[in-house]
């Protein structure tokens, strides 16, 4: 197949223009949208939306970084951006409404790769309607992809500095499965363990409980990929509060407890990349929309030092750790 | 100076909103902008603006590519990041209203350079009212830098699909200069052409006149970044036209010409990144809006081949170029 540098920027550009344009036929449009002008001009034009509050947020993947060549499809890739992104989106409460995507590529790639990744990226938003309303082309040697996304809102968007003291601190679903889908694919036994490969390829953004919980007058929720107990950290801190955390009540996929998983509480609590949201509320109201979910009560808001995690064990006894979450900067992991 | 890994993703993004924050004190904010939730949460939270209209553009620098270490200044790649976004948005006649913005930062890089960085950003923002509501920071071995523009106007924004047979084709300013001043960064005599390095550094995004244009009935413009006969023949192309140059008529710096800089016209109508607008009209409005600016008619738009361009020298016969602009995915260049 062509390489990039035959196929040329504008020529790409037509590709994915034609991509794009293709899958409104199929897919359903993000709601109350009205796109003006798409892929192709300086900018993208649409009418504002009628809601009451807007969100944007952006994320990125680079290659070498957050994916390898070895381990993911392009279509992976797409759909991991994609889900990323709406987990922001989510993590708000909003629902999604228009994507930018930057690509930084390497000259001698295959035009099929760009197929593919916006294979992933298009399935994704046609489970989660998002519009590609345009972005950007550019020359890298390292590749990356950026995606920002417009949500919107008619109630006051969830919020990291919302938690009240005496609150529950919940989560959505099972947290460590993807750090254990990385080891897996990282060593051997991939069909066994699937499930777990699938929740690292291919996360599940957590668009519908996230507009559920906002709906339902929770106020504080964070998107928990860096892991759960850095993330648990900046909610507390950024509301002032200490957070207890029992790590027994923390939810874990039957597939690593089946497996005597080594060092399994350490996936749990710091892997990340699992895209399910932490919330905060009043124990009844949190019961109540757990229900039926794999979510469950982690924890408490607590008076004391912003921003500091108590972890207990099952037993009770202070645990203790030495990365509390994926820091993007740091060198450790 | 610290290391970005000493102080990690979290203590960088408080360095920043402090950065942001203390801006805000000294600076005007965006026309009818208010902002809920800035730069610290999953995203961004504003109440939508009232305006018709709202556009949406991303630009990104990669170093290697579009800058290096050896010329610029972080100041200045800040600047320059801005200031192309800006000129997205100016191409569109809109005014800028929002920015997020992601870093992709090798871990070993000095702390000074993101506040180096964010003074060019927040410096070109004093001027060009914007406000930076958030972002994402990245390991990334090779540096980069992206930003994506929200912006808004009350008039459907300028296009380029929207080229009349009949028009006259013009430009907002000199052309060749930015390329000029490339040039001259990687050779010497640096002090002697300052104003035309400037023009490579710190290019002025256009906001102002693509303001003008937009409220005095301009409908087509385009930002001739890629260079002005890549960028002429997209308008071409997406309207269905074809142009014709006339290359005497193109505005050029009196320091190009003083000089008898070797291939000149080469730099001025492919050389791109001086970051004016072309734009077609009536030939009687744009006349008027060309008064007093360093702009100037340079062609007509004719029926044609679309996209086809007809480049003619100062004596009328046609010219002929291998390299028609900047693609960010050839090797040519």
């Amino acid at each position: 197949m062509s390489k990039l540098e035959d196929v040329g920027e504008f020529g790409l550009i037509n590709i994915i223009r034609q991509k794009i344009e293709n899958s409104h036929l199929k897919n359903q449009l993000p709601m109350g949208f009205e796109l003006l002008l798409g892929v192709g001009d300086d900018a993208a034009i649409w009418k504002p939306s009628k809601a009451d509050y807007q969100v944007h947020t952006t994320d990125t993947l680079v290659e070498g970084i957050h994916f390898s060549r070895d381990t993911f499809a392009w279509q992976d890739v797409g759909w991991k951006l994609a889900a990323a992104n709406l987990s922001d989106i989510a993590a708000m409460g909003a629902d999604p409404v228009s994507a930018l995507i930057t690509l930084g590529l390497a000259t001698d790639l295959d035009v099929s790769m760009v197929d593919e990744l916006y294979d992933g990226i298009l399935e994704c938003f046609s489970e989660y309607p998002t519009q590609i309303i345009g972005g950007d082309i550019v020359k890298s040697d390292q590749v990356f992809i950026t995606m920002s996304i417009l949500g919107q809102s008619n109630t006051f968007p969830l919020r990291r500095n919302a938690a009240q003291v005496g609150d529950v601190v919940a989560v959505t679903g099972n947290l460590g499965s993807s750090a254990a889908g990385l080891a897996i694919l990282r060593s051997q036994d991939k069909d066994i363990f699937q499930e777990l490969v699938d929740v690292h390829l291919r996360p599940i953004p957590q668009i519908t409980m996230g507009r559920l919980l906002l709906n339902s007058g929770i106020k504080c929720a964070i998107d928990i990929s860096d892991g759960l107990l850095a993330d648990l950290s900046k909610v507390g801190y950024e509301s002032g509060v200490e957070i207890h955390i029992h790590a027994g009540c923390v939810p874990v996929s039957k597939r690593i407890l089946e497996t005597n998983w080594p060092d399994y509480m350490e996936l749990v609590l710091s892997g990340g990349e699992d895209y399910q949201l932490a919330f905060t509320g009043e124990e009844e109201l949190v019961r109540a929309l757990l229900k039926n979910s794999a979510g469950a009560i982690i924890g408490e808001v607590k008076k004391g030092k912003p921003g500091h995690l108590k972890v207990l064990s099952e037993i009770g006894t202070e645990m203790h750790f030495d990365k509390t979450g994926w820091d993007h900067l740091s060198t450790q992991k």
